[in-house]
């Protein structure tokens, strides 16, 4: 059997990867070190996620604002741990002007920064917000009645990355970044795992990515938090993706910043504070769930456009009754009803063979994909191509030629299904890749990226400090590190896989991106 | 009669400008250099924007991308005319790391740039992204076929102000841009007329503020642009706000990029490029266009709440029955339809003075204020206060004790009718004071800032280069500037007003921010 791209998943996962981002138009290389541009398919599926994430941070009673893209020094300088955390991979502004633009016969010149126009105090391109939000919160947090204040923004962040990886590691992406403060530890933490179940529900839902939600190890917790938990996705390669994270932040950052409040009985307390995110990653994270040797399979609920009517033109006669047949059967599917929002319907009259048009929206991952030529308008009917399920088993497309009336009453139902099938496919494998009798590691992963090892379940004792500095080394031999400790995971039961102690909590072990 | 702002328009246009700003929760200073915080009101404002907005833009054809934040400075050096028009103001990243998070006890340090991790080539915070869409452009432009192109991104921009205002001057900004390349120039210019046309209307429609669509006169063109068109709107204090443009490149653009095409006939072809932004300064000119001395008044369409119940609680057993009509009024009003979308009604339960809560609302400006007591509930009543017509003739606060039904019956006509004055209002406004019989610029623009002199409407024989430069001195003298020549004025009837020479087009003259 032939597909779209030119390598499949089994030959070579990571250039399947790049071949898939490529193919499908979702995003490229932009000629600017460690950025990608994100072309109209891949930022379509980002506004979906948008829109769908944005209305449950909404329902959260959190009110979207907008801070500053720079942060000065000082305001880092306050929460050590944090700008230890973060102070490799800062990219830092240090002058405001440029010269040179014309050399001396006014012709094009070489510009430099202008060294008159060093500034007192570098500035750094906000790798996360904390700090400065943190400042904001100081001026609007007087009372417990100021408490909780709940915001959140939607805005581009800089991490200077040495190796990028499109989606999943870039210097620049984007973000939603949750920031909220409590009057105790109570309140923040009930926030905290808010977040995060709302994370789990989305990643789930119209993601359709079934995810892990747990709390990390301290050696991977957010620089300065207090606990960090996140939700941890298998990719195809046996590989966890971490799709989404939320913190606990103590009264750490309100003590830097001095988010401090008057107590009912007239004390001053500081606030906890929390704060949570997922980014243009989670993109990633659907190609590497869900695409296959043809290209994406995009998740209805975030597909830019759910049903793409492609029309079968001959430069001939019979074109215009063909047009009009699929201006009929676009419309009526647009007024179509499913996940709760009208039905996204594209009717795709670019002038290209039909063929093409065909490949290029089964690499794309269209849910739907139409095909209407002149018999059919005869026949009332349409070829109706199911992405979830492109081939029979035979090998051959597996277009199903229906009664175009037909087709309209299923519609809906079939994306719901699509939904469903793209989830529960994903789940199965998920399950079918958590091994809990591992007693050798090494010999598990055997260092064969093909393997698609998946993923190991063991119990602990949840060390810390330099114990369980001991056995991240152990891991990292293997190129393994601890994703973290499911929430929902069976009681314990005897030891500690790596020490023999008395385990206390289990946690998942795999390779990562 | 007093009001809810301590200074008013006549007084301190400039202060009341930042009065209702503050008041309304709308932005306020970062601490970060020339960057502010946009508040929740604002925002919401800015999210209602984004949101019509960007459904013109898709209606239009134009795809939603994003480019990088990061812009090498040899993308900048290609085209000269436009580097140099914002070399003065870039932001300048040239180093990716920082040392010094700790001293030598471990404590707190001092941060500095890392002269280990100085760039090689220093990159600019995009001020706008010309360039950086260009080198996208040049690789997805082959054939004729690909043409027109069309793009979008909402983003965030840097220019590097030394003295800002929010919203109308801040050094990182808000803002959309439209990028698209053409075959040739009647395209690029029907493209740019279009989306010139677009904010008008937009302008017009939901933001209520009247504007006056032009050409700019040379000197005041985009850098690198070939002809520069702007939409600008009279604030209350009589000065222009520069409130939207759109440019024609010509091929300029395209020969620094790269931008060529196979024509028809095999031939190679630059591209015409055009872009058009609007940002949030849209939120200053409202403010400046509808506010009055007790605040803003927000045009519903872009109002983040259009109708805010305040339920007037007395901590006593009554309280139950006026929350429960209060919510079944909420349900009934949320319900409806106003401008092809459901009413944005918020119940506001917080805990505070339902008096504070009435004037907290009218300094934001929410279209329609509703308070309900007991005495209500037993009458099937509402107050309703509508805060386009705060006062009656009296002085006292213009509220209506409406029946509860006819209020639901009334409440969406009621929010087209606050549209309509609001627009109605800003439009006889700006009417009014453009004067066309002006022989005397300096009389008229006496200097006095309170004296809110509007425009001038004259004609001139459209000067360029150093006859241009002497008017412009001219009237810098005067602090006044060339607005733009409307597109829709009256025909030229006799000389310059400047040179005496044949005039060719009318321009408007005015003070501007």
């Amino acid at each position: 059997m032939k597909h779209a791209l030119s390598v499949t998943r089994q030959q070579n996962f990571a250039a399947w990867y790049q071949e898939v981002i490529s193919e499908a138009d979702l995003a490229e290389e932009s000629g600017v070190r460690g950025c990608m541009v994100i072309r109209p398919w891949g930022y379509g599926m980002w506004e979906r996620i948008q829109k769908l994430m944005d209305a449950e941070i909404k329902k959260a009673g959190v009110e979207n604002c907008y801070f500053p893209l720079f942060i000065p020094l000082s305001f880092f300088e306050k929460e050590a741990d944090h700008v230890e955390g973060f102070a490799k991979e800062m990219a830092v502004v240090t002058h405001h002007r440029l010269v040179g633009a014309r050399n001396e016969d006014g012709g094009k010149g070489k510009l430099i920064p202008d060294p008159d126009s060093k500034l007192e105090e570098p500035l750094v391109v906000r790798p996360t917000s904390e700090t400065v939000i943190g400042a904001a919160m100081s001026r609007w947090v007087q009372s417990w009645r100021d408490l909780p204040l709940l915001v959140n923004q939607w805005a581009n962040v800089v991490r200077w990355e040495m190796r990028t990886r499109m989606f999943l590691r870039t210097s620049e992406f984007l973000w939603q970044e949750g920031h909220t403060a409590h009057v105790d530890r109570d309140d923040a933490m009930q926030e905290t795992m808010r977040a995060l179940e709302m994370y789990r529900a989305f990643a789930e839902g119209p993601l359709a990515m079934p995810v892990v939600a747990g709390e990390k190890p301290e050696n991977e917790r957010f620089p300065g938090a207090v606990a960090t938990y996140s939700i941890e996705a298998m990719m195809q390669d046996g590989k966890a993706l971490q799709a989404g994270t939320s913190h606990y932040l103590g009264t750490g950052f309100a003590e830097a910043a001095g988010i401090r409040y008057q107590d009912k009985e007239g004390g001053q307390q500081y606030a906890h504070t929390t704060s949570w995110g997922v980014s243009t990653r989670m993109i990633g994270g659907v190609i590497m769930t869900h695409g296959d040797d043809d290209g994406l399979r995009c998740p209805p609920q975030i597909a830019p456009w759910q049903i793409v009517i492609v029309p079968m033109l001959r430069d001939d006669d019979g074109d215009a009754a063909v047009l009009d047949y699929c201006r009929a059967l676009w419309k009526e599917l647009g007024a179509l009803s499913a996940f709760g929002e009208p039905v996204r319907v594209l009717l795709d009259t670019k002038a290209a063979k039909a063929a093409n048009k065909r490949w290029s929206w089964v690499k794309k991952g269209a849910p739907i994909i139409v095909e209407v030529g002149p018999r059919d308008v005869g026949e009332g009917k349409a070829a109706v191509l199911r992405r979830d399920r492109l081939y029979k088993d035979d090998g051959k497309l597996n277009t199903a030629f229906t009664l175009r009336d037909d087709f309209v009453g299923q519609a809906a139902a079939m994306l719901e299904d699509i939904q469903t099938a793209l989830h529960a496919e994903a789940k199965a494998r998920l399950e079918a890749n958590i091994a809990r009798d591992v007693s050798d590691l090494a010999a598990h992963f055997k260092g064969d990226e093909a393997k698609f090892a998946g993923w190991v379940e063991v119990q602990w004792a949840r060390p810390t400090g330099a114990a369980l500095d001991r056995i991240v080394e152990q891991l990292k031999a293997l190129k393994l590190t601890v994703r973290n400790a499911p929430l929902d995971a069976a009681p314990v039961d005897g030891a500690c896989f790596f020490t023999g102690e008395p385990a206390v909590e289990r946690i998942l072990i795999g390779r990562t991106y």
